[in-house]
């Protein structure tokens, strides 16, 4: 089993530098054209952004639901990927994203990632398809199945909704496999990540990773940082400097940023707002798949609104008021 | 818009008299050899089981969880629709499950049913990807996304876990789009059922469908029928006969069948117990696809007992003792 | 250990005829007068209909949060079971809610029913009050701290959210304490009804009674009958009156009558839309305790519509348009 | 409407020196003897160590359910009230637990909390005792009607499971209201909290008070504290130094002693959980509330063994190994 770096890919020493830093795994969205396919030309310019202005230490390619890759056929799914690394350029490692029901389509994007030089793959805990939630037999059986057609790393990831719902012990007995070297949280439940950070993290298992909200939450405890898609991640970044450079006031203050942005329209789902708000900064995703809407123009001035107040605000337009 | 008989493939006084008869949609479960492969020779024994022991008044391909259709690729899941349909052989009407979270593959789907000449497709109501329920106008919008391109009626299949959970008012304002004739509701809550069998079906909006354990009360508020997997659909059978015979007492009898089985096996799943039902009575369909696990050796030895108290006692073998 | 008798109160021979019939159990409403006291003379009048009109088989003072009794102190609820057991002066035997977190209040309350010839006493299986389900065994001890020191039957009575959602295996175990000799269920769930109608009723272990809406499929599994507010405890009677005398199909007819009403109006509350619906067809309750609000006028218009379309009917005033 | 003062009972200088300190309010437990009365003498000595050890700047009687209130008759609910006032002796300022189903009963406990200098009053955000959630009129209903009849300010109690689980727009429009001026919240969904904090805390229409495992991410974000039960508020008031005191490391270090303590005996209940904790620090406060059982043993063992990596360890007796 080859041991998972973030934000690595030269020498060893330079990589136990990098390894310093928490880990700012960025998701880039999807942009699709009007004929619904992917649109190339968008994603490689997002991908500049998610690296150069980011500093994303890793890229994950169709890995979380927000990057609306449910909506693609396995061929598609594979474009993406292809693309996404191509894009990346070896300027920070991808993970792919390997997520299926079927263990075996797991494991035939596993061999894809490998062939591509991917530095992980991701995989959510399932649903049991026919109802009620699988067990940590049936979650290890799968894990295992995929972990032995596969030399990469696995993210454990967790999403109840899209995925299971996987209880604290679960989660620990799936930490501790060695496949398991990382784990993506998507809950927003504080005492459920301070626990899994000291039973899995600080204890040596796998390293956790949660979302946006979670993020300054996380790196206190001893966490390894967060998966988020941009342009959260460009304040993510900063909250990571801030951190790091023990400027905790700062850190705080930047935290606050995702307080309202993107909570405050959740309703209408994490792609759409995601889209809106990349859209306004000047980096072009289009609009959500259908049938999901995009945000209208009253929510999309009260999110420039928002966004006003944080870090992105210099991508903002400048308005005729300014 | 063609209107969707079930049961019906000749001329219209058959078919009407057919209509009378509430619906058994029954949904064979997916036999895999050992390479993970659909195993057309059980699939076929299986079928004649359906049709010719249950009754079915329609089969659904690849439409329900429980058939295991998640775990194919695309080109599997067509391989399976068309097998199905060959196998039934026109016998009955066969709807097809075209669920995606794309409307774009839906329509494929759809396209491939027709081809083949299917009577009807089932649409999963879809989770939203990225979390949260999706609003009445998502749903919406969705569903005629996949009426613009098909004349096949369409069945809205309600499944929440896999599918989202979709309120009363939503269930009502889709039931009025005219392309959804036929509802298939998964859950066991009565209050809701009751109200929307007279607020849909009784309304004339749409067929409502629900499941085993509901069967009987079904028929008696004036809904139309259940879709199961079998064997279940042979106990289904025997009610229907007993309704229409107006044998209210043994429809009772016979729907007490229902209490135990599958209940009591339900936290193993649904494909695994109804599987290992299957296997029991001589219809052999392998195991359930991994990671689920087969019944153990005791816990079959428990349904077996269960199931010489229904009417499939008679399929058992007989053992040492008898 | 008493053993509890529904729907009885002379001699043996009688007893044993009208324990033939299912049971109705009904839970009066809780009328306030305007300083928000129990208005007796209205209970009085709402009692004489529950008996003599609905033929109730026994009478639950105080047991449901429907009666509304959570607002009233100690004395205040004393004084209602006192005065619901002198109103119903024997006609039919009562049962005493007792439901408290304290152990040793339920057991002054079952002393209190003792008292006044009590036939039994409802127990709401309680919540943790610091969060989380209370285990199997905390769910016993409670019981069993009660039953210590009490001879009257116990009901045990299923409420999720007011009280504990008690998983099917700590029902049964439940069912099997000497006793617990009835069960009150509030789901609506067939799936976990007809199940433990199987194993806990037709077991012999305890009585099962369900509500309005899963009346007659509970009669039909073999369950004992239900728990209901007036009216829907009318319909009920004419349910249960069809369903022994093997008027099936008039049986179904009636129970249909349960599908909008209550149903339709939930989101208000059952006790808002059951005192309207009393208020309706002339049998004053005056309105919920604050803060929960009447029906509108326009909402009592609908419901007024729909109790024309029930057994109700009758009751109603003649409208100018008639 | 009086103006809420935490943490003060001087002169206006001093307590706005005061107010600069975020807010502990503590919940003392209560102990009960074996006759299942409150045990003075036991809540003595609890209080003064809340007081003087842990440096509470309030402290709340009989106000979260983790404080076994729920067991209480009225009467003993007040003696409980008045011995915490009597042994708060003026040296913290106390709030007083009013919630009960009835308004009227509320308002009476607030007049009671009046009468005996309390500061303020905590009510329970109400559950609809008739199921389903009470709407967003029936909240500002029943909290108007207390405020009606108390000059007190109002702590909006948010605890889903005992209480409602109220929405973020009905939570913002509550804590809207003149009456509510602190607000505390019991989930520990950062998401929903980091919103709430800046939407009603920072916006200046209440003070927004969270609970342990949130406590620094609150007071980061510009939430005014938390509310917890002893020993928890000896760690919290550490956590509360260092913050003041700008030693976000050790801020973070201590709010890490939060993982597992007491997250990792929730399952238990956390008032057997804190009551364990009091007991092996040397203030004795008996056991839970029956039917709820002490911790094992073994329980007791792995408790004291993560109690020795906190705070709290000086406080625990000297064992034989060291």
């Amino acid at each position: 089993m080859a041991r998972l770096s973030i934000g690595a890919n030269e020498s060893r020493d330079e990589r136990d530098k990098v390894m310093e830093r928490p880990g700012l795994i960025v998701a880039p969205l999807t942009p699709f054209n009007e004929g619904l396919e992917v649109d190339e030309h968008a994603l490689r310019r997002q991908i500049d952004y998610v690296i150069q202005d980011c500093g994303a230490t890793m890229v994950v390619a169709a890995g979380v639901e927000t990057q609306e890759y449910t909506y693609l056929s396995l061929e598609q799914r594979k474009v993406l990927i292809r693309h996404t690394i191509e894009l990346v350029d070896r300027r920070v490692p991808v993970m792919v994203g390997v997520s299926h029901p079927s263990f075996k389509t797991a494991v035939e994007l596993a061999h894809f990632a490998e062939s591509l030089g991917a530095a992980a793959v991701q995989l959510l805990a399932p649903l049991r398809p026919f109802a009620g939630p699988p067990t940590q037999a049936d979650l290890i059986a799968y894990f295992e199945a995929i972990a032995r057609d596969t030399e990469l790393p696995i993210t454990l990831y967790l999403n109840p909704g899209p995925g299971a719902d996987v209880s604290i012990p679960d989660t620990i007995a799936l930490a501790k496999l060695p496949c398991v070297q990382l784990i993506k949280e998507s809950s927003r439940d504080l005492a459920r990540v301070s626990r899994l950070i000291v039973e899995i993290d600080r204890a040596g298992h796998a390293r956790y990773f949660t979302t946006m909200q979670m993020l300054l939450a996380t790196l206190q405890l001893g966490g390894s940082g967060a998966t988020m898609p941009p342009p959260g991640s460009e304040i993510a970044r900063y909250i990571i400097d801030a951190f790091v450079a023990k400027d905790y006031e700062r850190a705080a203050a930047l935290q606050l940023q995702f307080a309202l942005f993107p909570s405050k329209w959740m309703h209408r789902g994490l792609a759409p707002v995601m889209k809106a708000a990349l859209n306004l900064i000047g980096v072009p995703v289009g609009e959500p798949y259908p049938p999901y809407a995009s945000l209208s123009g009253e929510e999309m001035q009260a999110l420039e609104a928002i966004l006003r107040t944080t870090v992105l605000a210099d991508r903002l337009p400048i308005t005729a008021a300014a």
